[in-house]
This record gives structure tokens, sequence and C-alpha cells, in this order.
């Protein structure tokens, strides 16, 4: 999968149609249609080590014509291609939400989906088989992209023509609102030193207000939660076009490590999209255990849940790092967690004048 | 409450002053100080009818200085009104968050919070108290505003000084971020003829990729599910200063009802906001059950907790109307609910190009 620049539409559309294309010549060799596609289960997945991203082994299984429910669903993917290539011909887009419901209109009532983990899965076998990117079918992703604050200029492609943004002087508090999908922008021009992606809104707000991405020309991205496919592909875009060191800062708990795992190592749901979507070298920066220990934060106790969910990262491959073994094994000893805005306890500022720039040094990112 | 202008950072400090000003008027006449609050349960919350929002009645609780826990509430108020005074005399702000936390800090183990509930209640009482909303003491709220598109020029204050951003000329695809106060926004020209708040972040996408805020001079308003304060709050700006109508454009199920009704007569829990956050005059314009009927949309079947949101809805003095009662009971006779995306059914273009325009002329908008 091309991971550095967009597919154009004319591509994108040719790789669908060469998909259409081989269940006609296989029946016109006198075979009965197939498409083979990598088993997406966990026992198929694999961490690459070098690439530091899950990727997909060596088994596969086959969509043969030769049973009912084969043949049926080989029918729909040869509808889901029409109206792909049609929608890529008229420069449209759509949600796999509305492709679901859109299969109600198509005139043959075998090929419509009967549900809508039927359509997304058949997109995500699309995605892999023709080795193009659901963005690039133009299928926008349902949930909004986060908002950038940093000195950034880039330029978008929107339908009323290109914007030239700058990501401090033309946006207001609030920030520049990453569209559904980040290859329409380039970027011109940055004074950045490194990228600064945060988990909570209410912290997102105090690094804006105290100019932490003035004072530390700081490209500060609002994760909200587990960030949206268009967020963590911006972020991954930052670190290989621009250059870009990326740090993670979220709460202190294993829900918070999960979201700088997506950010990082992106997931097993979505293997065939790490080369596309994840930043291996993105680093946490924080809310770590030790700085419950070290900064005496107010916590809560870890509940059940937190604990099964750490225990089970001790047991990913992802989080098998002396850093994170040790964080984590911390964190079950002292049985603690604390939020990122706990960091108010000593002040205000103490996030922007002390916490972050301590631990940035340390990291050599600054 | 002022509902039509911000108050200036002087104001609203004189009028939190003022109120420890009467504990100190009240210690110096020999009495025992108090603070006199309205009773804030479902009891003492009335429909007003003629301001068709929720409103407290008369009953009022007091907090006395008599007892050690009420004493305790006035300390915590005190070290509260001088933490915001201060904030407001340096033109900083904060999160309900960030309050809980910093009070760990306060000198006096007594005047810290035990829980983010007690803090959070704590500025609520403030608010009814002094009649200053928190965005006027410059309390920031945890959750981002929505996004909007559409022929509306603003200025926006930011601390980088003041920005004039055009919401469809001078924003991305993703549109213009509403900041956390939108009271830092002016409205300075519109080419607008109605406020379109929608639901989804899909359909509100589909709105946007056919050019609807374009061919109906149109503000496009994402709500993305339960507004923000912020949404709100800028949504009832819009009706009152730009005399623009509003209508809400939702999910054919009880929860979608809940939001018109969250931005239409706003909160029992912020009864005391109505003023600054509810546009009382908004409409709904779908999805409608006679839609599924009408339109034969895709559905879902009703759940349990579908049809006792739906029967309690009929209980809810906002929802008594002919129209809702109408609408909530032919929705428990069909038993079926469709979401705003199923109009994909009757092709992309559906909703921009026949129901909106439709209902929209129906409702005398257009």
């Amino acid at each position: 999968m091309s991971t550095d620049s967009n597919l154009n539409e004319e591509e994108a559309r040719e790789q669908l149609l060469d998909l259409a294309a081989d269940f006609y010549d296989q029946f016109d060799q006198g075979n009965v249609p197939r498409m083979q596609i990598p088993t997406r289960t966990k026992t198929n997945i694999e961490y690459d080590e070098a690439e530091k991203v899950w990727v997909y082994g060596d088994r596969s299984s086959t969509r043969s014509a030769k049973t009912v429910s084969g043949a049926q669903k080989l029918l729909k993917a040869t509808y889901t291609i029409d109206f792909l290539a049609d929608q890529l011909d008229q420069d449209r887009s759509s949600t796999l939400r509305e492709l679901y419901y859109l299969s109600e209109s198509w005139d043959l009532d075998e090929a419509q989906f009967n549900s809508q983990d039927e359509s997304n899965n058949l997109i995500e076998d699309l995605e892999i088989v023709s080795e193009v990117k659901r963005e690039d079918f133009h299928m926008r992703p349902e949930e909004s992209g986060a908002k950038v604050m940093g000195p950034l200029l880039l330029r978008e492609q929107t339908r009323r023509g290109d914007r030239d943004i700058h990501c401090q002087d033309d946006v207001g508090q609030g920030g520049y609102q990453i569209p559904n999908n980040p290859d329409t922008i380039e970027f011109l021009d940055n004074d950045a030193d490194f990228v600064l992606a945060v988990e909570t809104g209410g912290m997102r707000d105090r690094l804006v207000e105290n100019g932490f991405d003035d004072d530390y020309n700081c490209i500060v991205v609002h994760l909200g939660g587990q960030p949206a496919r268009a967020t963590r592909r911006l972020i991954k875009r930052m670190r290989d076009e621009l250059g870009l060191p990326v740090v993670v800062f979220a709460d202190g708990d294993p829900w918070s490590y999960r979201i700088y795992g997506s950010v990082a190592y992106g997931s097993i749901k979505s293997a065939h999209l790490s080369e596309y979507l994840a930043t291996p070298d993105a680093e946490y920066i924080g809310i770590r255990p030790e700085d419950i220990v070290e900064y005496d934060l107010p916590t809560d106790p870890l509940s059940d849940s937190d604990v099964n969910a750490l225990e089970s990262e001790l047991e990913d491959p992802r989080f098998q790092t002396e850093f994170w073994e040790e964080q984590i094994e911390l964190q079950l000893d002292i049985d603690k967690k604390a939020e990122q805005q706990s960091l108010a306890a000593r002040g205000l500022d103490f996030v922007t004048d002390t916490y972050l720039p301590e631990r940035l040094t340390e990291m050599d990112v600054l």
C-alpha cells in the first residue's frame, strides 16, 4: 500500500476495476470465480519487529462462488466495486453507513447488505485485496478528526478550492479542524520542533492557553480519546514528511496506554493499514506511573478492569519493552492511576513550566 | 442573568467578591454567615410556559455556618471565590477538573475538595447566587464545541488577538471549530437564511459535500450527539442576534428527541442557564416517525430502553405538544426507529434534493 502519496482517483478506480476484471477472466477461462484474502484473525497477525507494526501472516482464506454464500459475497463485491468506481468517477464520497443503506436501492435484492457489519467487512476486504485504502475509494470515516494548533502552514483541497491555513494565525482558539481525509492536506511550511498529541480537551486547552505551542514551537494535536483514523494519519504524515518527533501525552491509566498504542503501533483490526496510520517511533511522555510517585499526584485506586487491562498489556508484544514493563509493574504495585489534569495540584502552570520541559529534555526532544 | 452580552472580567469579579463581602458583613453584624440558593431538585423546577424553558421554583435552601459541614462549605466557597477573582484578574481560565485538583495546593486542608462532584456543585451554586455564568468566571468546559460551516463571517477574540474568519472561505472541509467560550465571538456579517443543527458527523459531511450550505444559504452546525454548552450557546446567539430560524436534524429515536430538547428547552440540571443556552423556538425537522412510514426507511426495532425513553418523553412537559404526542405515539405503534443516514436508501442526494427542501418548505423556513 502506498504510504507517502494519495492515490489519485484514476489509479484507485483502476485497481478496483482490476478486481472485477479478475472475476470476469476467471469466468471466461471456465473457472469458478474466487477472491483470496489474508485471514484476519488474531492468530494470523504478527508483530513485525523491524517495522514495529502489526502485519498479516501468511495464511489466507478464499471467497469462492462454489457455494451460494460465497457467490453472494462476490456478487456484493461487484456491486460495491461498481458503486465505488462511479463514486470516484464523479469525485464524490460517502460513509460506510451510507453504503449499507444505499445498497437498499440496488436493483438486485441478493446484492443488498443484511447488516452493517457485512458492508464494513467487505470494504476492509477490498482495501486489503486492492491495496487501496478506503479514503482513496472516497469512503469517509463517520468519526471526525480532531484539531491542531501550532506553527504549521498547510494547504487543504476543499470542494470550494484550495485553502491555505496557518494553524495559529488563521484559526480561532479551537484550532484547525482535521478533515476526514487528511491526504487532501499539503504541508507548505512550518516552524515546529515536535508534535505533542494530547488525550483530553481540558489539557489541550491548558497547553494552548499557556502558549505552549508558541514557547516551544510545538504542534499540539488533540486526540480526543481513542484517536480517529484522520488524526492518526495526520500525525504519521507530520512524522514522515516533516521529520518531527511525536510524543503522546495522556492520562496515566491502561486505557490511555492503549491510545498511545493506537498512535504508535496501529491496531490488530487494521493491520493492513499500519504502514498508513501508525507512527512507530512516537514516544509516550506521560502521565507515567513513576510520575504519580515522583510528583505525588492526586490519584484514584485501580479498578478491577484497570488491573485486567494492565495485565493484558504485559502480555501484548507492543508493550514488551523495558520501559513499559517497568511502568506497568510499578502501577500494579502502587495500585493507583492519575489523570493528566491532576498536574494542576501543583498549579496551573506546572505542566507547561516544569513537567513537559523537563520530560522533553530527558527524552532529547528539546 | 445577562443573556445578550458577555460580562466583562471586572463585572464578573465584582459580583463574586460581593458574595464574599456578604459573608464578611454577616460576621461583622454578629450574624452566622449563610448563603441562600434555590433548591436544585426536580420538584423545584418548573416549566415556564411563557418562556418555554425550565426555571427554578420558589423553594430555596440555606448553607449556614451554624453546622461544621455548612461552615466548611462556606469556607470552600470563599477559597473558590478567591481563586476565581485572581483568575479573572490575570485574564486566565481553567476547567472544573483543574479546580478540583488545584484545591490540593490550597494552604488550608479543610478548604480542599473531597470529590469532583463537590467542586462542580459549588461552581453551579456560585453561578446561581452570583448570577454570573461559569464562562464569565473563565471556567472552561472540558467538552469541545462542535463545528460550523456556512455563509457567516465572524470575529473571534483569541489569545493571539482578533481573528476574522468566514465559515466557508477561511476554513477547510472540517469547518470552523467553536471555541469553548463562544461569547468571544462577534458576528460581523452573514448571508444565511437559517441554521441547521445536525446530530451525526456522517450527515453533516453529506450536507457539506452536497453543497447544501451554499445552495440554501444555510449555516450547518454539527451537534456531535448531545451538544456541548458552547454549541448550544452559539446556536442560541445565532437565533437571537442574527434572527435566524433554527431547525434540528437528528436520528429518529428517543435519544435524538432529547438532543433536540437540550437545544430547544435546556435541561433540568442547568435550569439557571436556560436563558443563556436554550433556543425555545428551534424546530425539529426530522427524522420523524412519520418519515419512517412515508419514505419506507430502513429501520431497527425499538429496544426496551427506547420504549421506556419514549414513554417518559410522553410524561415530559416539554414534549406535551400535539406534534410530539402524535409522533411518539406513532413510533410506539410502529415499533421502529431510523437513523438520519437511512435516507441514503433513496440515494445520496435524496436528503439534500428532496427531503430537506420539502420539509423546510412545509415548515415555512424556505
